[in-house]
């Protein structure tokens, strides 16, 4: 099985499925390719949260603002999962993830000079992933075109500063339905569900799903990846609380 | 063969297929997963439109206004199909259309306590399609989670008056090239092609395809839905009538 | 291997494929569903670009503003592959690059009354590929809904001006990333990179790929299809060049 995940909408993704299906009878399932575009902390989020839900795979990974560059091309094994991209950082939480304590292996692919210096989606990523699963995800590096490597670049998430009558953290993503996904533990609201909380000095209620407020009603939440989000039943939290990702979150506990 | 059809828009959807492939190698056909959010009358329309064209499958659908509230979680077997999805109505029009005569029968989903509160898709409804797959469509209630149940939240579709003079009804759904596609029965405009019909008071022609007309000018015709639906060659229908869902359309044949 | 492509949107296309899997087990891959509405020379652009990279199979094509009207439906072989759609061109320019000096043969589709007058996708083209699929692209004509023609509208794309001084063209798409594609063969810019062009008379760098230039800057480029592209590092090109669709494209080298 190879999934595909990329930014670039359509219908570059085809071109890269062909190259695959020229070489590799695998399952292709597609992640997402509408990531917002030439954004690695986004797609890495997003990454972290679905791909653990799959089983052993071959993951494609192609959000990729430095192609053509000198930045290296990446295999990064995660116990029995692969992932390939660009080294730019956008593989890692989920290869974190998918690895566990066993701890992550990197390669770099080296393919000799691509066809194309504007998309190693199609040209070094595609072709890199076949061969990849066809010569296994726990024996690929047998082959000449990966190369055990020590280091690659990292990207983390930041971290919130939890403490008894507050929270502070930031806005990581906003999902289509307008869910402002937070980087705070959703295990910060234990005990509050029913109760309210103030949002950057606002109060909102706490509530365990949407439909628990009217619709167009404000609430806090926690999300299916376990952290806080804020939210509107049947409407666009990031523009009822007024956040965008990347600003600040300080959830008060004092009035809950 | 499991069908998926959501509002979620992306990456959501991946983790569904993700829990459904831990658990089944079947074949994955997506429906659509653009579905308007939380609208479940129109993913109705749209999934009784689109699923009886699909050999036996298991069709997943979630549209859930209600995720993380009381509402129960259902299989609805019709004939040699399933349909895996919250008990608000979505599935009952397209599992209509798939029984026909042999009707339909209910089941209940309880597989526990799932992991979220507010994405029953991934921890709810992919698992329980993928138990009915792999128990098979005709059978899977011998398995402890499935519960046959005698009701279900039902949603229908309004009925059209139709007269010799007139037909009254409303616009269903606009579909993506903006034709209205309204509750009207395609054959009241038999005998009418090549000559006109009044849409709401004003004069527009009836033809059987788009092209009849010159690129711009609006008709009246009958969609590959069998319906009547107000369109524009080339163009969106719905604005050249000035209609939106739920509008009322009366068709007077008087000119014709 | 049955590949899709249309200007569908969703959930259409969905219908094509209940159809196409109660006739085939074929392998089912999305080109694009998002093809400009009824932009016949678009789509033939983009499947010119991406079919190649495919392995033998058959690929529909539906991009039909003549749905339902008098416009053939053909099948073209080319090569190992064979291409399904309406006869407007739309398949023409990837047939072509797919049938190599081998050239193409033309085959009328007859399936008798479709279903439907507005929906041929799910009625004529997607039956008449999965037909072609179990047949075989090198023996289908035997059966008796395919008949050989000689003749076919054709798509071609306009040709470029190339000369010492100067290479005249104009923009054939823009893709979702804004790069807007000309029909000027990149070969114009050898020896030119890291030097300037000018671009309808205002200079602009040439480079290798976009992050050579800062985030924002515009830049000249070969893109994935060996055309030249006007671009913007991490931005839009069309909008930085103000350039359309069909608009022209003046190159000068004087000044570079």
């Amino acid at each position: 099985m190879i999934t595909l995940a990329s930014d670039f909408g359509s219908p570059y993704p085809a071109a890269m499925k062909g190259v695959i299906l020229q070489e590799s009878d695998a399952r292709l399932v597609d992640v997402a390719h509408d990531f917002p575009r030439q954004d690695v902390r986004t797609a890495a989020f997003w990454l972290r949260e679905v791909l653990p839900w799959f089983p052993p795979a071959v993951h494609l990974v192609v959000v990729d603002p430095g192609v053509g560059t000198d930045r290296a091309a990446v295999v990064v094994r995660a116990g029995d999962h692969a992932l390939v991209g660009p080294d730019n950082g956008v593989c890692l939480p989920a290869a974190r993830e998918l690895a566990g304590e066993a701890g992550i292996e990197i390669f770099e692919i080296d393919l000799g000079d691509p066809a194309s210096s504007t998309f190693h989606g199609r040209d070094v990523f595609a072709p890199a992933a076949a061969l990849v699963h066809e010569a296994g995800v726990g024996g690929f590096e047998t082959r000449e075109e990966f190369e055990p490597v020590d280091s690659v670049v990292d990207l983390t998430f930041p971290e919130p500063t939890v403490e008894d009558d507050r929270a502070e953290g930031e806005v990581l993503v906003v999902d289509g339905f307008g869910n402002a996904i937070t980087n705070l533990p959703g295990a910060v609201l234990d005990g509050r569900y029913g109760g309210r909380v103030t949002v950057n000095g606002e109060r909102a209620p706490v509530e365990p799903t949407y439909a628990a407020v009217e619709a167009g009603q404000r609430l806090v939440t926690v999300g299916s990846h376990e952290n806080v989000e804020l939210a509107v039943n049947r409407g666009r939290g990031e523009a009822a609380f007024d956040v965008a990702v990347g600003d600040a979150v300080s959830l008060g506990f004092d009035q809950s």
